[in-house]
């Protein structure tokens, strides 16, 4: 179910041709109503995809009757015809539904670079909208996927509402974010303002904090979109919470399904002076090719996350921090603590816990190993 | 010969047994003189092993009598005993050579959190300095070596005088500075403060370039001592060109001999409106998994590049960009270019070429390729 969950959506998912494989490649997500208030957050990087720079223009007016997305190719990078491409599929879209182009909201995903064939994907984006149904959200859900081994969906429910969710997502992991797309759908009834305030707060606590290899995408798109079909108006607080639940739900999924990882790092870092000191500190280590490989070998080497927490300009001592691994506080006041003999990495959730002892914030960041098949995922294959 | 290539300098190694191979782990290189000028320059990871600790200090007064480097053990995050060895080795040293232990520069390579034999690791530098020798420098450098797996001598002769040097490192390179340690030398008669300036020179065109892995080292040191024993006192720039060449020189074998590297990548940023923003972008590049598996697996992978290029802050227009892989403009104005068919990826040397067309600024960063060989080296053996 997931982004059908709510009352008032619609989506499907079909295989346009883009994907050699003939996999499922082209999704859609409509949005019934009543309201169509909406809000998105897209990728910091500069160069940025042409569905972004369609999709950050058309959101301006808060509102959005559907997304499509293809995979198979991320239209990035990809010179004039890309950007009509991009165009005449939110024109196909909004033909079909009968509402302006301007509502209508594109992503794509795969390699850049590749210009895709304009009439396979616009004949899949027609048979998406035509199978649209109730019941359509994983089908959607599979047709987003590129190297996702699995659909990833979440579904959260609120006091007379529901929010629903579908990602996708596996590398290019990183701040602001990554190689993901992100539709999250309420029937919640919000006006636009709201659903941008509830977006990014449930973002900034999640996606952006997710950094599994430090690559930063330049396709990522999270959106949201409210049909007010429920009726109800929810306390902005509770249904920041309800979406930041969906979103935290996505972004375990997209952790635990990572390329070639075979580790979920957790690295929260207490004490800090501030929460950007915390993250930063976080990021640091979560970027350390060293300290990712020792993970991969279950091998307690606390010396790589000091040499990544020293190159960071976060307030601390060094000459008196502390440091955990899986809860064995192996480095005291910035020297050997208790034995690592007993820490045991075999598991796939591995904490990291960083005391910087200067403040009362925390912060934590979320990453995986560095493995032998990340390197074979992401050399034999292009992505 | 390496560092006693130069008049006026003697060293050895020796194994004080602080490898568990039973290879050389500690060496000395002593200033005869006449003079004894010298400057260096630090790690800037504030997480600071206890040699560095010593020598920064140390080095203040301009002049070095010697320096002592052990491998088998980065003394960093070692408590106080780490320090109290440092120190104490300093002494030892001071002692047999009859000089003060501020003229004494300390190094130290290997694990992190280690403290070493304090017993072994006297006797063995005790051993180096009662063995020094005007034809030690091979000695020296092999006892440096830590993961690396040839010794790194360079020698540059300039009108009347020479350069010297030895280097080890063969991951955590990355800039200011990485698992490095660096003892260059000169029989050019100069003062310190033309030492001072000759060195950060030469650095930061040579070593703060490099950038292996992105992880900054805790202990890197780039020594130069000037024994005057020439009688020579060359023009500053002169100098500088000459130490340069011998920075370079050891800067390019620790770049060939990077942990589980298949390929040396330059990467050029050119017409950039300033050298740090095409540092910036060069580093970018450096630093992205994603890119270093594709040059691994000899994928033209251009999109991988430009993903990183617009993660910073350069001045760029992101839709005219233009980027060659060895020579091949694959992209042109942010779209497809020449077609990368015909690019060859099996040498050991790839150039990239990241044309921002916004100034007449460049600068070249360089990296190695990420592999599985650096993933299994990095996983199965503490460092």
């Amino acid at each position: 179910m997931s982004v059908t969950a709510p009352q008032g959506f619609t989506a499907h998912g079909v295989a346009a041709g883009l994907k050699s494989t003939g996999a499922p490649d082209v999704a859609v997500v409509v949005n019934q109503g009543p309201s169509k208030d909406a809000a998105a957050v897209f990728t910091s990087n500069r160069c940025k995809a042409n569905p972004v720079l369609w999709s950050q223009e058309a959101i301006k007016g808060g509102s959005a009757a559907a997304v499509v997305i293809n995979s198979g190719g991320a239209n990035c990078y990809t010179g004039a015809e890309g950007f009509a491409i991009t165009h005449r599929t939110a024109e196909t879209v909004a033909e079909l539904l009968d509402v302006g182009a301007i509502d209508v909201q594109v992503c794509s995903t795969g390699l850049i670079g590749l210009l895709n064939d304009r009439e396979a994907l616009l004949s899949g984006v027609r048979a998406a909208v035509e199978g649209q149904s109730p019941d359509g959200g994983h089908t959607a859900a599979t047709a987003i996927m590129t190297t996702d081994s699995v659909a990833k969906e979440a579904v959260a429910r609120g006091d007379g509402y529901a929010v629903g969710g579908m990602a996708k997502g596996a590398g290019m992991l990183a701040p602001a974010l990554a190689t993901m797309l992100v539709v999250i759908t309420t029937d919640a009834d919000i006006d636009s303002a709201t659903a941008d305030a509830v977006l990014r707060a449930a973002t900034a606590q999640t996606f952006d904090r997710l950094d599994s290899d430090g690559c930063q995408s330049t396709n990522d798109t999270v959106l949201l979109m409210a049909s007010g079909a429920s009726g109800v108006t929810p306390d902005p607080d509770e249904l920041t919470a309800t979406v930041t639940e969906v979103c935290r739900d996505l972004a375990m999924q997209l952790l635990a399904d990572a390329e070639g990882a075979d580790h979920e790092i957790a690295i929260e870092v207490v004490n800090a002076a501030s929460v950007d000191d915390a993250l930063e500190v976080g990021r640091s280590v979560a970027r350390s090719n060293l300290f990712k490989c020792a993970i991969f070998g279950k091998d307690p080497n606390w010396g790589r996350i000091l040499a990544s927490v020293g190159t960071t300009q976060a307030v601390f001592d060094p000459a008196d921090l502390d440091v955990a691994l899986n809860g064995v506080w192996v480095c005291r006041n910035s020297g050997p603590g208790e034995s690592p003999d007993s820490i045991d990495l075999e598991a796939r959730a591995v904490s990291v816990t960083i005391d910087l002892k200067s403040g009362d914030q925390s912060g934590t960041i979320w990453t995986n190993d560095l493995t032998q098949a990340y390197v074979h995922e992401n050399s034999a294959y292009s992505s």
